[in-house]
């Protein structure tokens, strides 16, 4: 597919960390749920996130950002990519997308660069890809864009934008003003939400110029902008490796969404294109069974339904058990309510209490 | 322990058979319950029943009938089993405790048998032993005797006796005739029974002379008493092998308690002595729970409770279920609500239905 005219300066960034742990067993530190094909496409998540923005751009303007655990499996999915950072240690995502966009901005200055993360599913690639269009006609204006995914329901799992007056931009017709974003709400906040028509869930997808990106890190997280900026002049030097084991442990541990996202809404500077497409950042067990995921052929089910997933191919059997999920893997099992699904993270927190880190 | 004085003609058979398909995966056709260390204990419920009369009599008092398929492993958990029958096709209890009984017989005549099933659960030596006793004083005036368990609740998974007059027997004090068997009741009928105080449970033991046994037999079976009788008159000969490839094959497959147990009762010829230990038949994994099987020292429950067994020693964790059994072995695994626990069979029947015998 060509690139579109109006993304010739768009290069993406896709930080890929962080380990799911409300998806154990199947997910692990050392087996992120962005390495895993938890929908039984084929593909992992980072892989399909790959394959939608090289479906918009070239190999060689998608970027990915990880830890030293992961780069190698990494490379393993990703033959093509070319543009690997690597962090020596996990500092949120501000850091991450600042070094990229530093990098980046060297090369290609005022170029447009989105963030996405690794281990989200969307399904609809001509709506991402219009939105995304939309998104860098904001950016190229001089805004932070972000993507506010059409909600379907009152959902509590997710973060939401609340969106203001539409903004003129060329090419960016459905633009409008973020007024705030926020957390995740309760149900009643939730179906508010809804009624209004005026908030979207907000699926962490971020799209501005590289210049502009810079220049809010410079007035906002100052110390943060000088130290990306002194790792990002020795990044084609063989000072590389020296820089980035000085500075990056100090640079401030932040969310793109409190270093930049939050405070330059509050200054006006935020832009909402709509997501029209169908969006799960496949929070838990019951996102996964949501968006797909199918059980066992093996699996018998007596008086019962919910999903079985087994690892190692051995028949799962429930019996009088309703909105039930089990995952099987070879060293560990899960039976979960579907409605406590978002509770399987307290299972990873006494794995480790109880200092079985060979299964977390 | 020496033998009581009241024992001295007393022996005891115990069928091992049925494979205990509610009990699906830790019990299977080739790993039957009773072969199984079910309750923690260190030993099989086999293990546990010789245990128990051997406690009251000599090993060489105590046969064990089987089926070929399990011969070897009774020989390998009860080194000290020299009275072994082996049946070549199941047929049932009547035949195998008739089979029993003539081959008895024919070296002890008029000694006395009581036949224990393999699988049951049994706490209190003591009033077992006193049961037993009593049974053997009705037995020996010529009645056949049963044990009621004197029941802990309304139970609907076991059958129960009815019980008439006291019967004047000598060391048999509180012995009182069989009015009659009823099949497992309904709710409301158990309650009933139980309010009514004439009514034990069934736990399926049976005490009587041999002469006594066989001459009923040959009443009210005479094809089966012909086939038992021909049997036992080759079993100490060249000739044993033959005749039981000719002859079992023919014998009616009957229960004891239809062929002998209620038709006698009718007759006035049954009489029932009190047990007042706990007694289970562990016949599903309620029951298994009931009985003090613990879960795995690795398990983890967030806001859930129930029992979880690894086989493999894999954690099991659950998450938002309560009353819920788990069982994981190396080549299946069950999730069951605890109060479906009887539905289990189901699963074993759809798994022959999906020919994968090889997990039943």
């Amino acid at each position: 597919m060509p690139t579109p005219a109006s993304l010739e300066s768009f290069h993406a960034v896709i930080p890929a960390g962080g380990a799911g742990t409300r998806l154990w067993p199947l997910s692990r530190s050392g087996r992120p749920k962005f390495l895993l094909d938890l929908d039984d496409s084929g593909r992992s998540l980072l892989q399909q996130t790959w394959d939608r923005l090289n479906a918009l751009i070239p190999a060689e303007r998608i970027h990915v950002v990880t830890g030293t655990a992961h780069a190698d499996a990494i490379r393993e999915q990703l033959p093509e990519l070319t543009g690997l950072l690597v962090e020596p240690s996990p500092r949120d995502s501000m850091p991450a997308i600042g070094l990229a966009a530093a990098v980046i901005e060297a090369d290609h200055p005022g170029a447009v660069i989105g963030s996405f993360a690794a281990d989200h599913v969307i399904d609809d690639q001509a709506a991402f890809g219009a939105a995304i269009e939309q998104a860098v006609a904001v950016a190229l204006a001089g805004r932070v864009a972000t993507i506010g995914i059409a909600p379907t329901g009152p959902s509590t799992a997710f973060g939401y934008i609340e969106s203001g007056e539409p903004l003129p931009v060329d090419g960016a017709g459905s633009a409008r003003a973020v007024t705030s974003f926020v957390e995740k709400p309760d149900a009643a906040t939730a179906a508010a939400y809804l009624a209004s028509g005026r908030y979207s869930w907000n699926g962490g997808m971020f799209v501005t110029r590289t210049d502009v990106l810079l220049d809010h890190l410079a007035r906002l997280q100052p110390g943060l902008h000088a130290g990306l900026t002194r790792i990002a002049a020795a990044w084609t030097t063989d000072g590389r490796a020296d820089v980035l084991e000085q500075t990056w442990p100090t640079l401030t541990k932040i969310a793109i969404d409190h270093a930049i996202a939050e405070p330059v809404s509050l200054e006006g500077g935020m832009a909402v294109v709509p997501g029209t497409f169908s969006w799960d950042d496949v929070g838990d067990f019951a996102a996964l069974q949501d968006v797909g995921a199918a059980s066992s052929a093996d699996a018998i089910w007596v008086d019962a339904d919910g999903l079985a997933i087994s690892q190692d191919d051995t028949p799962i059997a429930v019996v009088g058990l309703h909105d039930v999920i089990v995952v099987r893997t070879p060293d560990a099992l899960l039976v979960v309510a579907r409605d406590h699904a978002q509770q399987v993270k307290e299972v990873v927190a006494e794995l480790k209490r109880r200092r079985r880190d060979d299964l977390v």
